[in-house]
């Protein structure tokens, strides 16, 4: 298969490239790095990826940023943050990959954790994660041409946890290349509408 | 108590405000007609609202557009309209009203049954209800003072059957006046973070 991949150089990127690289062409893309950039904000930017890169017989991401902060001092324009950048941006990709996906297809987006376990200054986090996942499953009831999509919610990563361990008291977090396993799933399963958990 | 019903003229509003306005003083607002007016896509016009009405001990949110539409044709500039009406418009509305909200207040939102239950041309729906499911559930971990914060996700209403029942094939509606009665049970009970379905 040909993946597109976007966030190639993150964590989790970096070993969805190692894991599915063994069997398939990964197109690597990245928002400031990798042999594609692409600014997932920005529909000019992902139509012109895809005009470059052409038809791909899957699409990954794993990437996108939320705000975080105390909910006493949020206020809108930072709620935003997270709804402009990793998900619309991840729902852009998916509107405009689906014209770009062969039959049999796969979209493949990634939500978080914090969807399902609220954390401390995490409103706007798991509103955007839960979000993912609802727009996963009812863009999946519409697909035609047995393309599918899924998303991974993953756990914090052990190579984050220096970075976020005061955020996620007690979890356990998992190596990037257990969650990798989870995109594989996606991408060479049947299943669509579903979120694959890592935890 | 003072309740600030946003969305007092909508069918579920004007069903709040009857079962609500019987025990209680009902501040009703609208975006274009009612005692107050306010655009909830708008900071300066949420904040001059709670300038105008003072400290209250109960906020209700019943309103709010998404798109409907194919996903196949769906942009997102389109997506990105639930997530500014619906979704943010009443995040806003808590993010500003938490702090004109009295020690033991509530707020309370409307999500809706496609969160949990998609139906043709609802993705963005389904990804905006269940943003605001998984904001209140992590914005009830942060409040304080007693303060609360729940969802109503009503199914189709009875009243809007003949406008939308092609979208909700098999769906049982509710008369607005059973849905009222959510909204009753988050005010006037003790519960935060909570859900109520009805259907």
């Amino acid at each position: 298969m040909k993946i597109l991949l976007v966030g190639a150089s993150g964590a989790v990127g970096r070993a969805i490239a190692q894991t599915l690289g063994e069997t398939h062409t990964i197109v690597p893309v990245g928002r400031t790095s990798g042999a594609y950039r692409a600014d997932l904000t920005d529909d000019a930017s992902v139509t012109a990826l895809f005009r470059e890169v052409g038809t791909v017989d899957a699409i990954v991401s794993a990437t996108g940023h939320v705000h975080f902060g105390p909910l006493a001092q949020m206020n809108a324009a930072q709620f935003d943050i997270g709804l402009q950048d990793k998900l619309l941006g991840q729902v852009r990709l998916a509107l405009i990959g689906q014209h770009y996906l062969s039959d049999g297809g796969s979209i493949t987006l990634t939500s978080g954790i914090v969807a399902e376990e609220p954390i401390a200054q995490g409103a706007n986090a798991t509103a955007v994660n839960c979000a993912i996942e609802g727009f996963v499953r009812a863009a999946a009831t519409e697909l035609r041409g047995n393309r599918r999509i899924n998303a991974v919610s993953p756990t914090v990563l052990t190579e984050s946890l220096e970075r976020f361990a005061g955020f996620f008291p007690g979890f356990e977090s998992v190596p990037a290349q257990r969650a990798a396993l989870a995109y594989q799933r996606s991408v060479e399963g049947v299943q669509t509408g579903r979120v694959y958990r890592v935890w």
